[in-house]
């Protein structure tokens, strides 16, 4: 492999359906786009690391190649917009081959596909353990994305399904952005995070942001064959956590798990104990993912 | 270090100065931009990694940061656009201490500073070599932006610069992006690419993109204590090299280099000879950059 050719092969494997709004794409020193009128761009960036989000025998390449994406699109997802473009970085390790990077780009394109999403540029490298780094944008209409740092006090607490399924399977799944989800939470919900690290820590950080405190005092809806724990600490449920007021019906399918109080910013009960800021930290998990 | 302090320390060093069309920065799941009326968004992204482009000793932290980001505006420079944010995802490595994140910060943002980017978000997790991906949008009025597939027969190349300077420092230089040059490009030149792997591999690319061949016939402007090798092959000297219509006059500075020709596509002559496709190959280099 040199770069030439793999560059060639990727822009064969991502050629981008014509999109009004794309000027150019791969092939050139960066992409060109024209954003859409009245819609404000959203931009995130997630890496997938190998050793740390996964190991060569847990995921399959294609797998691996839609978890990369996934995971980003779960932000676009938590902000209520509409994902458009993706740019792939890669930097390969020197086990990696022309045909593992091939079963990722498949595995990516096939998510990418399904929710039209274009992939307009990236960069490749090498070093020691492959490294994916993702970059979603997305559209939401103007002044409508939703933030972690707007619930108010008083408003309840949901989560758009059941949790745990991911620590259960010792995260060799691969998550399903709620990306569906995300057009009936605007001008309803007041705050939303995706739940990505774990309940316990998600909802901190969506409580810190927001200047709230908040209770967790309904039964949680756990995955069949996870435990408590799996649901309020394991992470990678990539489910969306949302406040709502209590005057507002939520769409169908949310699950209330109680409410947000003004009390000390970030502190969280549960069944009316304090809730341990414990979750997934990849500056510090000892424990792989 | 944990996550959230470190991402409380990063918010604190890249207080975004107060940008119209910033709707939310770093702290939620993605930032949230209003992009500017009458322009096309660029985008580009780009690679930093240990071993790669930059070992521990060959450069200070702070250096590590300009240079990281440095590569990506010198993107945006090769497009005709001026940078408004950029992203900056960080894999830690075993020896990564908050002193060297600081210090790298404190450069990337002295960078920033000058060119008026704001960091609006980006990654953090760990791996074995320290890698920063950069991500940077940046601004073109609508339907301007220079590119490298749009060079036409007979036009003359130009570059923006005496070249093979960081070869023949052995990479130990800090580049600095063309972007003073960009808008005095815009509307003249027909096509235009950074010279980030070196003169004879950035302009197959751009003859390759463009279907055109080309003819180095000029004498080459080569750094003081730079050898011909090093302008041609070296890299990483991040000029810009541009064609212009024959009867269009250059902004000062550019200095005449060849001119290219309805020949096969990619192929470059030197002084009447073939020259080599050879530059920095970051998948094949052995060579340490």
């Amino acid at each position: 492999m040199n770069e030439l050719a793999l560059i060639a092969s990727i822009r064969k494997w991502c050629k981008a359906a014509s999109t009004p709004g794309l000027i150019a794409s791969i092939g050139d020193d960066a992409a060109i786009l024209r954003p859409r009128r009245n819609h404000d761009l959203l931009i995130t960036t997630d890496f997938l690391i190998e050793d740390v989000h996964f190991t060569r025998g847990s995921l399959s390449p294609a797998d691996t190649g839609r978890k990369a994406l996934a995971r980003a699109l779960s932000d676009i997802a938590a902000m209520g917009g509409a994902p458009t473009y993706a740019l792939v970085s890669l930097a390969l390790a020197p086990w990696t081959t022309a045909a593992f990077v091939r079963a990722f780009y498949r595995g990516l394109n096939q998510l990418a596909g399904l929710h039209r999403v274009s992939i307009i540029g990236g960069d490749l490298s090498k070093t020691d353990k492959f490294t994916a780094d993702i970059v979603v944008l997305g559209d939401v209409p103007r002044g409508l994305a939703l933030r972690r740092d707007t619930a108010r006090p008083g408003d309840i607490l949901y989560v758009s399904g059941p949790l745990g399924r991911a620590a259960s399977k010792a995260y060799k799944d691969v998550p399903r952005p709620r990306l569906d989800l995300a057009p009936r939470l605007l001008r309803k919900a007041s705050a939303c995070i995706d739940l990505s690290d774990g309940l316990a820590l998600d909802l901190h950080r969506l409580c810190l942001a927001s200047g709230l405190s908040a209770d967790l005092d309904g039964p949680l809806p756990v995955s069949p064959g996870a435990t408590l724990e799996h649901a309020l600490f394991g992470g990678e449920d990539y489910e969306l956590l949302c406040t709502l007021p209590p005057n507002v019906r939520p769409p169908t399918s949310l699950v209330r798990v109680g409410l947000t109080l003004a009390g000390r910013p970030g502190l969280v009960r549960f069944a009316g104990r304090l809730l341990k800021v414990r979750g997934w930290d990849p500056l510090r998990n000892p424990a792989l993912r």
